[in-house]
């Protein structure tokens, strides 16, 4: 039998409110055996860049990222946030250390090829790192990652969080019983956005391709399930996605929406 | 015989100009053997406190670390400039690992007490974790260490990047015959700021007590010089002050300022 590990993404609002986020955290500390957390930049990055005078620019849900845009996230997400929850893991007795995938070359990506959009300084993940992922490990570190990657040419890139987190998961699945968790600020998918409680408890690949195409599901939320299911389709056990305290509390169990293929 | 490991600082104008920086690390990287980099911030922390209108308020040389100020140099300290260190290590084939105090608890620290100054969010460091980063280094790991630290209870705070690499060295000194090299813009001590030949190759601690009460040794030197002796004093074998070029291609020969007992 493989050994477990949990990969857990958070984002967004999560991260937005100091009480929210110190809650996540507690619950992750105590998470039983090896972990991971992947998180993302909330709202800090769009805030800090007004105030410069930088531009948010997106492209359908992506944001595009100038040269002043990543120095930007790269001090909010590798710097800022990614220190404030090392040490809020800390002060937990979890024994976090903060990485990009710069840091021991854990994750090598390469610039986004420029096609009909150019996405600037986006990286898409080339290689996890999983022998130097699995030694932080295998001395009791808990690795948190920021969304920052590296092109090994000394250039930083930046990258989606949710498909680090996918990308991760899928390295760790050779060796690894691997659990990857989507943590939220919603209970799960939902067939209704107004109705928090139209939670889809289990939803499989041919139910997705239906609702996504007669648009059910929140366009928003396409790109993650195209990660939960790229992550199952590559050996990742099980993926789950819902709200922190219904995932990273209930064991198998529990709330939010189980994606299988 | 104990193992060696060198310990480099380099700091202020080493870092603004990135040319420079990047000949820095390319020596750094072909430095043999175990090693350890410390960086300070630079200007940028202050350039970005001016374009945010956070003022820098500084007493005797030492910033004064408001939770604004805190906020900036955690993001520029721990995110841009340390990650744009470690991926310029990176696509040097140095394995390097960017980290703060906060990782891995690596430099636990305290908010330093009020006394005649409130320096805010600044830390004194109480202890470094040596077995932690001993670990780091027998993984192949090269620690890049940043100015900030925490105290264990989820505060991040700002610490004085010469002291850490000072701290450093001494919690290694146990098991390590340890170099330190505190690399910065001039040649080494000098006799007379305004005259860039009058380096002191040798100096020791009679010397230097009698120079400073004399007002010889320029006034930003003094902190840094008691780093120096509080280094040997405790364990440090070996520890210079001078010019990148000089101190990290040379060898035990070579130029730049000896400190000694």
């Amino acid at each position: 039998m493989k050994p477990e590990v949990t990969i857990v993404k958070i984002g967004g609002a999560l991260i937005d409110a100091p009480p929210k986020l110190q809650a996540v955290l507690k619950d992750f500390a105590r998470l039983p055996g090896r972990k991971i957390l992947v998180h993302g930049g909330g709202s800090k990055a769009t805030t800090l860049g007004k105030r410069l005078g930088i531009p948010a620019e997106m492209h359908r849900g992506r944001r595009i990222t100038s040269a002043a845009t990543l120095e930007l996230v790269v001090q909010v997400y590798a710097g800022l946030i990614n220190k404030q929850i090392v040490a809020g893991l800390q002060a937990q007795s979890c024994q976090a250390l903060g990485v990009s995938g710069a840091d021991a070359n854990l994750i090598l990506a390469i610039r986004r090829p420029v096609q009909s959009v150019d996405y600037g300084f986006v990286g898409d993940v080339v290689e996890v790192q999983k022998e130097h992922l699995n030694a932080l490990m295998d001395m009791g570190f808990v690795p948190v990652f920021c969304a920052i990657t590296h092109d090994g040419q000394g250039q930083l890139l930046n990258t989606n969080a949710d498909t680090i987190a996918a990308e991760i998961a899928i390295a760790m699945a050779g060796s690894y019983d691997v659990t990857l968790l989507y943590c939220f600020d919603r209970k799960g998918v939902m067939r209704d956005v107004n109705d928090a409680d139209s939670v889809v408890e289990r939803l499989d690949k041919e139910s997705y391709m239906k609702w996504s195409k007669a648009g059910v599901i929140h366009e928003g939320m396409l790109p993650k399930l195209d990660n939960c299911f790229n992550a199952l389709e590559n050996g990742v056990r099980r993926v789950k996605i819902g709200l922190p305290e219904d995932l990273l509390t209930r064991g198998e169990g529990g709330k939010g929406t189980l994606v299988v293929l």
